[in-house]
């Protein structure tokens, strides 16, 4: 039960971020103050991670952020021009040869760097000029828990105090604590809508905008756990072609949050079931509730670009719930390692 | 049969662009000149195209290059700072409501801005203050063909003018036309390569640095035109989980250019057929394609950061063949329409 009792953890593990993580995080955005732009670089779960962050970094501090391509660094012999801006390398173990590459070529030309890790003295803590520690105790499943949101909340700690550096209008966290408390309580509903769900061999998962991220790091999670071919895409992308894999009664799961995203979510949610998808959704949006075949909504007041934070609790449920139903054990993932280095 | 004729006229395509296209990509290169960072905004194919305009402007130009997140433009009202930046916008038709958005959004911070469209005039090329005319002619095919190609030729060509401005050196496109015709030509290969495959639900499709984009492009077209799961991965972060997705037998595809990836490429190979995957290729390297359950080798010389050009005309060939295998009418794929317009 290490996947579980770390996936219950998270709440603790987020309190002792919010109570201890300012001080780092504000290291973290005085170093970032004034660069032109942002790198994030990262594997995995990671990766998903830093998709959120492009939004934060983007959407809350104002700063263009994209996404590293590791393999022009350790393959091409080909890295841009890091010069003037930010790297921050996103990584668990911190022992990617990859990541930690990417952040070095990056120090190297006097870029700000800086590591978000599980492990003070990792390779990659070792790469960066600072190091936010994520706090959350060592992580044993193989499937990452509470190190996925705890990075999330090091990115939304980052990224709050740079856009303050920056002139832009405050994040509020409040709530996040709360929400994570009721998001963990949400198990049994989680596994009802598995039940729902069934045992498909392909599902569509959806997210727009912030919740983009969420889709990504949910369908890997049932990839990985429950072996069944889970399509992430952002709801635009998917109508820009993959939508022509949806036959009568394929699900497609919606991470959809009330606010600014509101109500393209329900005419993506009305659209599909009237192509005869079988629609399950995360949401704290009632109305998309309704719509849907099954779904678990949560209740509890929160800024709208945290939601991807909670949601990805219930995702965390909902994969090892398939994954149950399909006879699987996600304490032991198929062919999976706990930390894949990449060179 | 317009997509085949659409298909076959690619080399035609190219070097119409090869022969007029500089003038427009000169033009785009000093608007680009001093920029700090570079966004590619697009959709569908394009954003396929972006993916390896990326390594493009990384890798060749030096510029840190991010993908647009348009939901943040047109859902968030939470812009990033484009104004020390360039905007590329990608769009075959230019109509598309977002990718626009982006463009003007830019605009009016006063970054540098370019459409790169095949409709002069389109909602896109009216947002931008430059144009790259894509020259291919009216496609009218669902699927992409030669306006992608044609974008990832522009592409190259603003990225070449942009290596000189900034000191960086050279790309050569020698021999791209002469590599085309031979990718046109491998249509037989290329079929009898989908009947090697045969008619699985599911693919997993690789690609590693360059040819990432290949991957992504190859996937699309198979879910679009053969209705087949097909999941695009990095074969770097496949390893990262998806693996686990691998049963005996499950079809692997894999984009594997000779050069900087090519050890890499092939002890991907090795490792996956001895995970019992059924392995299969696009490669210009013999001894990938030795390794392989079947493949497609292609021939003529030409520099390893133009081959995605190449690979995905192969790409395109075999997506048809596939689709053709399962009984599906690649000139009508299901629900798709030409143009979607994303708000």
């Amino acid at each position: 039960m290490t996947l579980g009792s770390e996936l219950a953890e998270q709440p603790k593990v987020v309190r002792r971020l919010l109570a201890e993580g300012w001080p780092d995080a504000r290291e973290c955005g005085r170093r970032l103050a004034r660069v032109e732009h942002l790198t994030l670089a990262a594997r995995g779960s990671s990766d998903n991670a830093a998709t959120y962050g492009k939004y934060l970094f983007e959407g809350l501090a104002g700063v263009v952020t994209a996404l590293a391509a590791p393999s022009l660094v350790t393959r091409y012999g080909l890295a841009p021009s890091f010069a003037r801006g930010g790297v921050i390398g996103i990584s668990q173990s911190g022992a990617g040869p990859d990541v930690a590459a990417v952040v070095s070529e990056a120090r190297a030309a006097r870029a700000a760097t800086i590591a978000i890790t599980n492990r003070a003295g990792s390779l990659l803590a070792r790469s960066a000029e600072r190091t936010f520690l994520l706090r959350a105790g060592p992580e044993r499943a193989v499937a990452a828990t509470k190190t996925y949101t705890a990075t999330c909340v090091a990115l939304a700690l980052i990224a709050a105090t740079l856009a303050e550096a920056r002139g832009r209008s405050a994040l509020s966290l409040a709530g996040l604590d709360l929400a994570l408390d009721e998001a963990v309580g949400l198990d049994p509903e989680a596994r009802r809508l598995a039940r729902a769900i069934g045992r498909p061999r392909h599902i569509v998962v959806l997210g727009r905008g912030f919740e983009y991220a969420s889709a990504l790091e949910c369908a890997l999670k049932i990839k990985e756990l429950g072996r069944i071919w889970a399509e992430p895409y952002s709801s635009a992308d998917f109508l820009h072609g993959p939508v022509a894999l949806l036959r009568k009664g394929t699900p497609v799961l919606v991470f959809a949050a009330r606010g600014s995203t509101g109500s393209e979510g329900r005419s993506t949610v009305d659209g599909l079931r009237r192509r005869g998808a079988r629609l399950y959704a995360v949401t704290n949006d009632p109305a998309i509730a309704e719509r849907a075949d099954g779904a678990v909504l949560l209740e509890r007041p929160l800024s709208e670009a945290l939601m991807p934070i909670t949601f990805v609790v219930v995702a965390q449920h909902l994969a090892i719930a398939l994954a149950r139903l399909r006879g699987l054990d996600p304490e032991r993932p198929a062919g999976l390692s706990k930390v894949t280095r990449t060179r």
